[in-house]
């Protein structure tokens, strides 16, 4: 079994840091390290942008070259490193060559991640040193390494699991960005997940690419799919546990599905302007795929997301988001309900507040149903009744602030 | 030759009216209705949305069986009359018969448009007497009937052409609204063309679905397509001028294509908290599908939308997004332009400030590009260098008060 923790606990083999080196005007952390004493078998999943960042088309290829023989992750923040040609992937390449250096390992061994804004070449004169000071901050730090990947995220986001077998025990810990331009798909915004368990290239790739599916993939802020988005999965063995069997390999994926989660549902709790917290669940529909296209579209609607914002039960948006999905859907056979909160619901738990079924309102109480869309996690449920698939997404209501973080983002 | 006029002129056998039914508790009028003194040739466009109003499955059904015989529309505000079930059906229905008997003509050539809020029925102990206030309000009252119509509109949509033809002239208007839940597919908001042109139903539709292809499916205020969308282009040939070749068939697409396009553009400029008209205009792409993609793309993405609202020459947020469209999308090919204004490119014009070319940003002066992002047309040129694509979609930004106005639209 595994028991999420309460913050990082060690993790065999690994350090982090994160260091201010200059990037950010405010004087806080804006460069991260994490490093591992042995080798790691390391998985990853990349945005799927054509417009991908230096950064992403640097650890593509050292993953495809090097996959056993990661060391280490540097992550800037202020310059995202993407639309900047042969220049930024030289950039890219000399952060990771300086890190090396301090570490005496390969260039091939260290991956980069970058985070802010687009078309800004990254200041080497500060990232330089930068490389040095995080080296030298190496510790059990990951608070640090957590708190320095922050964009306009105003909380730091880790989460660990550590996970009991009959052969030991390992732990799987983590931590992510994340904030704006947050729609993942086949990846999310930054996420360093790190493991003292020891996995085979193929149980990493397969166990992240699992575990990203119903985690960082299940999250919509505002729609729009990031250039750097990427997940890296590092296991390093040192706890000396392996996934021997079907068994061991569940377990394993349990864990870090059980991080991602956390992790993804952190980002949207830390979405730009966030005032709640918003669960689409929708059953029944022609596959899963539809499930999910509709879950989207409603989650994306800038129309469902004000209702919510103003605490307004106006359904009759989220039924016109799922009508426009590009999937089957029948207003006749649908049934939709709300609820407060946002664990997902037992087998036998009535879903709430029935507003609308057979085509038309169902003459619900509106202050019941006000109160409802008053709450700080609301958790939306749609029958299609028009199949089996079903799918969860989670996401947030667009606010005011929202709105005013992004209009001035560069200034 | 077709000049568009500043007002509506009488266009032969039509009248209008616009009237306060009681529905809008501002006073404000909240009924409209367009009458032929003779049975129209009537073409319709309808929304996508899987979810259709019960006037929109109405007028479907009218236009299948009756499409030749139409003589009025009749619009009422407040409620969309949209996931009402059978019984929104009926009242459909009920008005237009209602309206027919005034009329003196038989109830399936009246069809009936309906904009508000999803869910409610209509009140029809206040549309029936609206019906026949309607009636004894006809006239030339095209402005009255485009007010009528409005919802979150600020200002009334009307459009009108006089087109000269060797055979003599005839008049095509129109009046419109917008506001929210703007992304038409096939079909937009409502709206009411009329000519005096004597058409054939072929050349009506044709007509009708080429003019709206140009103009009210290249709007996106919001990116949600809403489940009343319709336009309707009713012909009554009282001017006795037919279309008899393909010049007079090129005539009047291209006289009705400017009335569509000044009422779609208008329906943007209107938009829910716009304070930016936004022409998107993507070339060279894989395809007019790829290039289409890309703009509207660009053109619904929330962080692209907050940017020009802050004047914030943010480009990489429309580079990102072009490269999530989905399709063949290169940045190392890609150039692109901002300047400011609305009107279309001349073939041997400059398209403006070059901001990104050759994967990278071109050095242009930020202080250059922050003018431009603060006009109130912006003209953004995307040359994507893939192929012979090209698409223009008339957009906004997104502020503050759009947020205002949809966290509080039903209270």
């Amino acid at each position: 079994m595994a028991d999420l923790l309460t913050s990082i606990d060690a993790v065999k083999g690994f350090r982090a840091a994160g260091v201010h080196a200059g990037l950010k005007k405010s004087g806080a952390p804006d460069m991260a390290l994490v490093v591992s004493s042995q080798p790691c078998v390391t998985a990853g999943v990349f945005t799927t942008n054509k417009v991908k960042a230096a950064p992403v088309l640097v650890n593509i290829d050292r993953l495809q070259h090097n996959p056993e023989g990661i060391r280490a992750v540097v992550v800037n923040t202020v310059s995202a490193n993407a639309c900047t040609g042969e220049l930024g992937i030289q950039n890219a390449e000399r952060t990771a060559a300086a890190e090396a250096e301090h570490l005496g390992v390969a260039p091939q061994s260290v991956l980069v991640m970058s985070t802010g804004v687009i078309g800004s070449h990254l200041p080497m004169q500060k990232i330089i040193p930068g490389v040095q000071q995080a080296y030298e901050a190496l510790g059990d730090n990951w608070a640090d390494a957590a708190a320095a990947i922050m964009t306009t995220d105003l909380q730091p986001k880790l989460a660990s699991v550590r996970v009991r077998t009959v052969h030991g025990e390992y732990t799987i810990a983590g931590i992510a960005k994340g904030s704006g331009m947050i729609a993942p798909n086949m990846a999310t915004m930054l996420g360093v997940i790190v493991t003292d368990a020891r996995l085979s290239l193929e149980q990493a790739s397969s166990a992240l690419s699992a575990a990203n599916g119903l985690s960082f993939n299940k999250i919509v802020v505002d729609g729009d799919t990031s250039t750097n988005d990427m997940v890296m999965l590092m296991a390093n063995g040192v706890s000396g546990i392996a996934l021997h069997d079907e068994t061991d390999i569940a377990l394993f994926i349990d864990g870090l599905t059980r991080v991602c989660t956390q992790l993804a549902q952190a980002i949207v709790r830390d979405g730009e302007g966030v005032t709640k917290f918003i669960t689409i669940s929708v059953a029944n529909a022609a596959s899963a795929a539809a499930a999910d296209a509709i879950a989207r579209t409603i989650a994306t609607s800038q129309l469902v997301k004000t209702a919510f914002y103003g605490s307004d039960a106006n359904w009759g948006r989220i039924i016109a988001a799922a009508g426009r999905a590009g999937v089957i859907f029948d207003p006749d056979t649908a049934r939709l309900w709300i609820r407060p909160g946002e664990a997902a619901l037992a087998d036998d738990e009535e879903p709430g507040l029935l507003l609308f079924s057979g085509g038309q309102p169902t003459g619900y109480e509106e202050k019941a149903a006000s109160e409802i869309m008053a709450s700080a996690s609301i958790y939306v449920t749609l029958d299609c009744g028009t199949g089996d698939g079903s799918a969860t997404i989670w996401t947030c209501d667009l606010s005011h602030d929202y709105v005013s973080i992004n209009a001035d983002y560069r200034t």
